[in-house]
């Protein structure tokens, strides 16, 4: 099956940011086998032409850390500290989560993440009291690219750890490769606060002998700086490193305080960030120094974090806090430019995560991508700044169609893959069986 | 004529903050006469009664420093400096505009602003070599509430100015009390670095003898304290203060960078602060301190800036940003909580403005008011936590109805008092004559 996408304004996120104002693209296989010009010639052979009414297309979004299984938690306590908010809050009401309440969850946040643009995520998730090989099968049926991860915490006695590594072992295996390649897993130990230097050994072999990466919360707040410096005598990134964490592919969430050492020891290891603007303000976290990691060379991308502490999963937004905010810090309105902000949300994101072949639209890359009709849109005018309005105007509700692996999963704002009136019915109903 | 308002939620942003889960509303001649729990009894003498489907009611947002006449400049310039931005961009393209061009350009702008739930803003416009007559004629049909004010400079010659203090006065004395009341203006001088001694004393005069008010930009970025401080030998604040400027209501747009010492001095003369969050972050001037501000007793209001600098008219987005940044800046979820962000953006901003009379659901007041359906959007669930969501993960188009004075601007997401489709066609073959 051949497909020629024709009349669209094709906004690669190649290196280049190239964009084909009256571009062509053709997938074959889930793949991008021609981009560029228009080209009658390449109209031989092809089974089927759509034609995109002059929309603009762009490689779908990368959103590198999330928590979907969170997403019936969306507004259940907000301006908390994290500590009341942890225990007075999100983990009463975590334990009372069932398999279907996770589904559910997962369902919900999906749905937001899909008909707002978000084709690929990288995500962990509380294994405890569900079965997850029923989540990950509905996640499964939504049509998202992802890597889905159980998250590890050290256990308060040897039985259960020794459970717990025996079922991260068990998932790791069945989920790296899984649904013809279009979900996988990490290994994810939750953080160096949750997780016993032990723990975090367990967790670099279990990865090295299934050959996946590692996905971990660090440096998210001054507290844990404290807390492990107390603990270990070092800073999260040295003790991680001296842990091995880092001889593994490691993306760590947050990184909010990095000083020019740790930034450099990231780089040197290849260790990748995902950079959860919002996230860490609402928690008054802080402002991660964006702009320095870059420049140190290490490879970042964009992530909402869960609904909790977001509250939605919009990843224009994202995008765009994430510009603002280093301009502001820098007081410079030169940094973070439109080109760069976006491909940190697609094909650098994409690198970040580990998944090179999507995250832009380029010959051999899934054919991942999303359409957005500008003509109706007053916040997209005047027309002729598209590549600002990506950036700067634009909201997650302008996406009109997604494709992943080439294949439709929303189609004029409706996604195809997810009963919306069903999931959003659910998801009140089963909210109001949680006492929080 | 009198209608009720029945089958909603009202969040009242009255003082107490108060909802009405099953709640009812009626207005008559363009105010608000009940607004509480559902009462049969008060159904006697209605003519009208409107069925709102469950949906959830809020007063109109209140945007309390814009430039809708720069619209048509959305995306023209973006990561620039202030001063080539200006130079090379903005100030070359503001040069060619026409009535026609102007009249467009603010019609695309409340476009956006009514259909994202804004019913009142406070504007400043340029009106050099536009017709101003022609441009608030177009702007009283499309329904919105606010103040529309000329912006003054000095000038290079004196007869200039002259003429210019001439028109500044025309203009104030005629729509000072313009569309019935719904719209009006203040005399609006640039700043202190755009405006001499001489003329910001004029304007004083001229806003004692109509008796309105004053809209400045004021405190923006270091570059301005600096630049005012080698002038007169005071900071921006003082320098005003010392010229009579706050004996006027005044708003200022921005205030940045005030020190203790000046937000007294803005609290005991009772000026307001239009605070601008992403256009602060975007133009890198940096982060106003508002959480000091308001504890200092100032009234804040939430606003947009111009979309130059923004790019939209979002004020859902910029109420979150607000909100969010204060969290960040102070390490601290619970500064700046739910109903805070909201009262700046609705009750305290429209006092800001000086227009008491709107920005709460509460007896006497305007009948301005907007409508969101959650039932159908992934991202407002669960329902029950809908505080929450308007701050934290509401954007501007899940507004559904939108009504000023009663009458109804926008339905179900369709403007009534503009044509949509032909102001997006104007608006793009008019930025098409543009040089820039």
């Amino acid at each position: 099956m051949k497909t020629v996408y024709v009349n669209a304004a094709f906004f690669t996120m190649n290196k280049k940011n190239q964009i084909f104002e009256n571009g062509m693209m053709i997938v074959e296989n889930q793949s991008i086998v021609y981009i560029g010009q228009h080209d009658p010639n390449k109209l031989i052979d092809i089974d089927q032409v759509v034609d995109l009414g002059g929309k603009w297309v762009l490689p779908g979004l990368v959103n590198t850390h999330s928590h979907v299984v969170m997403t019936l938690l969306r507004g259940s306590g907000d301006d908390m500290l994290l500590k009341p908010w942890l225990e007075t809050k999100i983990w009463p009401m975590e334990k009372q989560f069932t398999t279907e309440i996770a589904s559910t969850s997962a369902q919900l946040g999906i749905l937001e993440m899909l008909k707002t643009g978000t084709t690929t995520f990288s995500d962990m998730f509380n294994p405890n009291g569900i079965d997850s090989d029923e989540v990950i099968h509905q996640i499964s049926k939504t049509g998202i690219r992802g890597a889905f991860s159980q998250t590890i915490f050290s256990s308060e006695t040897r039985m259960e750890q020794k459970a717990n590594f025996k079922e991260a072992e068990r998932f790791t295996k069945k989920y790296k490769m899984f649904a013809k390649g279009r979900l996988t897993t990490m290994v994810a130990p939750h953080s160096p606060y949750a997780c016993n230097p032990e723990t975090l050994i367990e967790c670099v072999r279990i990865a090295e002998e299934n050959d996946v990466g590692i996905h971990i919360h660090v440096s998210e707040t001054e507290g844990e700086i404290l807390e492990i410096e107390n603990r270990y005598d070092v800073r999260p990134i040295e003790h991680l490193r001296q842990l091995g964490i880092f001889e593994r592919p490691t993306v760590i969430a947050h990184g909010v305080f990095l000083n020019d050492e740790e930034r450099a020891m990231l780089n040197q290891y290849g260790v990748r960030v995902a950079h959860n603007p919002i996230s860490n303000l609402k928690l008054g976290s802080g402002i991660a120094d964006i702009v320095s990691l870059l420049e140190t060379g290490v490879k970042v991308g964009i992530a909402t974090d869960s609904v909790a502490s977001n509250n939605n999963f919009d990843m224009f937004e994202e995008i765009r806090t994430a510009a603002l905010l280093q301009k502001g810090i820098y007081k410079d309105p030169t940094k973070f430019p439109v080109q760069l902000a976006l491909s940190l949300a697609t094909r650098i994101g994409a690198q970040a995560i580990g998944m090179e072949y999507t995250g832009s639209l380029e010959v051999n890359k899934k054919a991942d991508f999303i359409t957005i009709n500008p003509y109706n849109k007053e916040h997209l005018q005047p027309i002729s700044q598209a590549y600002s309005h990506l950036l700067y105007a634009a909201r997650g509700n302008d996406v009109c169609d997604v494709y992943i692996d080439g294949k439709e999963v929303v189609k004029d704002g409706i996604c195809l893959t997810i009963d919306e009136e069903r999931v959003i019915a659910e998801a009140n109903e089963l909210k109001g069986t949680l006492s929080s």
